[in-house]
């Protein structure tokens, strides 16, 4: 697909909807619009926010072209002067957003928009896909390496993806959330995501046998040998040839880093089996690698059994996030200015609770305890506050206000950092291992109750008071 | 992402096992690969084959540039002889594969290749990744249009899919499985599916009433006005405000093709009392447009408490078939040509009953009642096996191998059609259109067992009796 056709991908009605606000005075109306989610996946505690560099690199190529124009005009529906300005546009806004590898909580922006009307909505849907997207894998992908204890976590999903980019870009949102590397090349030569790979049942079967075919491959890949054991019988046949051919080959150019692959049967036996059969011919240093439609639950048990597994390959259910392969971030307009450039807060109430937003343009402070480093909680706030460290602050929870707590001993940081500013980038997104650092290290602030996999504490995210009193003002005005 | 770069959408396994093949003799050899799921996903009774278009695109710019050279270089594991072959690639293999939109069932080949081994194994990854991608979803969104009853489905998925052609591509294969088109305007530009849309709660925001906006939005799209009900009160805001502005606006006109769309809380109780106000009004013709986390489960649900819901617009649980958010399609070496030329079957035993694979280069039989049209059951013959439709034809269950069944009123077709031929692409892809009408007309071949969403009665996919005897004599010759 071509790259200078992301303009166009875009739902359709944001096309009829903008073209309404062209022909209907709203062209030079600005509005801001913030990005959240409501629920984390799987019953999560956090979810950890990723694909903003795709999201800049969508803003700086949009634009349409003569096709484009040509094809909205076929439609029949637009006004001449509407598909005259696309011709020209260009993004004029700013925008706001977490880094990427930042935890994020429910309800609270991890990206905002402020903008002409039509910029902002003609944005909505890539700018949703992309942080759904990536945010959703590297949420999963973490949940996967933090069950694996300590162990290399390899993503090996790329053919059961959901389209090239699930395979691509995923490969990149799995990095960020702790996976040591991909099967994916591509994901390698455009983004540096380490590629890997050990071999496929079809390289043991175009051999006349399995101990050939294994020899053939330490010979060319003495560095870098993982012999899968499981296209006969691995206990019988596949384990005894890899040894022989590792004691053969490998030992006596002193090479002792090398793997066995299991890809099928019970992973909990068989490894307990491989390791005695590997540690009893005298290689200890013999790794075992473990695929076969693993996750984080499978992978949990799989340790609980104590089986001897140094590695993990997971393809399918983390590519696609399997077990919950939504993540829901939502699109919706908190503010707009009016004619005196003064910012109205605008709100969506609801018959759900849950779907009430949280109106205005507003910061995102994080509170961090000074002596552990753990972060303590969020807080939403308008735009023109600010938090002074050197005072006590009294966060309270925005539906049981009565339940309190005064923070005297914090740093608090802003969480959305400047993305654009009237149009121009004015960040530089960080490469992909800094990215990945930033991650760990964010994580490393959380209390491990948010990070329990059942049942985790729920973290604060709170409102200020002056935003509160706003929202319920908009919310008793919305009564009818 | 350059669509030229999709060669480098490889496991890097193939490279290092295609490196391996080229250095070790086996260059010329010949090889055949089968794609085959094991599973149906949703416990469904069948999955309908897409994505062949994109596999054949896939092949037709399937060459490795300088860069891509450049980069396997710099790993320093790759044979400079290897790599001067990569760079005068091209396919010149056979493939066979089930036209887009045919149902398939387990265990038999929806997509075959013959070709020299380093050709088979290098498009490996880029295959299953478009035929599980694209079959996944339109299996999903078959299954959801099937619930709906003759109602209408659209496609409203695009910014919760995973990556840019999980929308795109993934709107194309929903069109395929039934759905009336998209929310997605970059699959109406490059594939033709139908987009639309209706408007978001953004719109009615942006005006100081909802009356407003409604009114705005009928005048300017009297032909195609779809009002969005629920960003205040839907009952007692959204419905009169809808109701006031079709009898202001587009009765006088003579317009009675309108809508509203429900798009949260109860929409069962919603839709009903919707539907008594609007025929109340006098507006019958007013159609109830439903969404919000819909999907086949749901919809089955809203329609056995007789909601009154005219188009159902589904979203994330289509678009990333999350129930069950993976097609397994696998991609197994089935046999090798010998020095001779002659085709030998391979066979990849297993410890699990499932996953031992069905030999040898084969075709795909389907037989059809000559008065029903309905299809009777699938048999995988031996290449060179043909079907005579005027002799009896007894069938019988692989592996309980007594149950046999002898047809004698049928016609025989046979479902893999070749797509390349010595690297020449033999085959046309038929259009959109005429792949949506292809695929529904097989599904009414399909008896309401096989389509049933609880068990469904298991299709038959038989061996031949020359197959099973040449699966049999591998499986005794594996033993160990």
């Amino acid at each position: 697909m071509k790259q200078s056709k992301l303009s166009m991908l875009c739902d359709f009605y944001e096309f009829t909807m903008s073209n309404g606000y062209f022909n209907n005075g709203f062209f030079e109306k600005t509005a801001y619009f913030d990005v959240f989610y409501r629920s984390v996946p799987d019953n999560g505690g956090f979810a950890i926010a990723a694909g903003l560099e795709q999201v800049i690199e969508y803003i700086l190529q949009l634009n349409f072209d003569e096709e484009d124009i040509e094809y909205l005009r076929s439609k029949g529906i637009f006004s001449e002067s509407f598909l005259s300005y696309l011709k020209s546009f260009r993004f004029t806004g700013d925008i706001f957003a977490v880094p990427e590898g930042t935890p994020i909580f429910p309800n609270e922006p991890l990206l905002t928009v402020k903008a002409p009307i039509i910029e902002a909505q003609l944005m909505e849907t890539f700018i949703l896909l992309a942080l759904n997207h990536q945010s959703l894998i590297a949420t999963k992908a973490n949940r996967i390496v933090r069950a694996a204890e300590g162990r290399t976590v390899w993503e090996f999903g790329t053919r059961r993806a959901q389209g090239v980019e699930g395979a691509v870009i995923g490969a990149r949102a799995a990095y960020i959330g702790g996976c040591a590397g991909t099967a994916c090349t591509l994901s390698d030569l455009l983004f540096s995501i380490p590629a890997s790979g050990t071999m496929a049942h079809s390289w043991v079967q175009m051999f006349d046998t399995e101990y050939e075919a294994f020899k053939t491959y330490c010979e060319l890949y003495p560095n870098n040998a993982t012999l899968l054991v499981d296209t006969y019988n691995t206990l019988r046949s596949g384990v005894p040839n890899a040894i022989k051919v590792f004691k053969e080959v490998l030992l006596p150019q002193g090479i002792t880093s090398f793997a066995i692959r299991l890809d099928s049967g019970d992973l909990s036996y068989l490894s307990k089996q491989a390791r005695r059969m590997l540690d009893d011919a005298g290689l200890p240093s013999c790794r075992i690698i473990a695929s076969n439609s693993l996750d984080e639950y499978l992978i949990k048990s799989l340790l609980t059994e104590d089986a001897k597994i140094d590695v993990f390959g997971v393809g399918e259910r983390l590519i696609t996030a399997k077990s919950d392969a939504v993540l829901g971030c939502v699109y919706k307009l908190v503010a707009v200015e009016n004619e005196y450039g003064e910012i109205i807060p605008k709100i969506k109430v609801s018959e759900s609770d849950t779907k009430i937003t949280n109106p205005h343009f507003k910061k995102l402070y994080r509170y961090y305890d000074k002596d552990s480093g753990k972060a303590l909680a969020d807080e939403l706030c308008v735009y023109d506050e600010t938090i002074d460290e050197n005072q006590p602050r009294t966060i309270f929870d925005p539906l049981e206000t009565w339940k309190s707590k005064t923070l005297t001993n914090f740093t608090a940081k802003e969480l959305l950092v400047p993305i654009f500013q009237k149009g121009q980038l004015v960040y530089t997104s960080p490469d992909i291992e800094e990215i990945k650092a930033y991650c760990a290290a964010q994580l490393d602030t959380l209390w491990d109750e948010i990070k329990r996999f059942e049942l985790p504490q729920t973290y604060y995210v709170d409102l200020s008071q002056k935003l509160w009193d706003i929202k319920q003002d908009l919310l008793v005005a919305s009564r009818h």
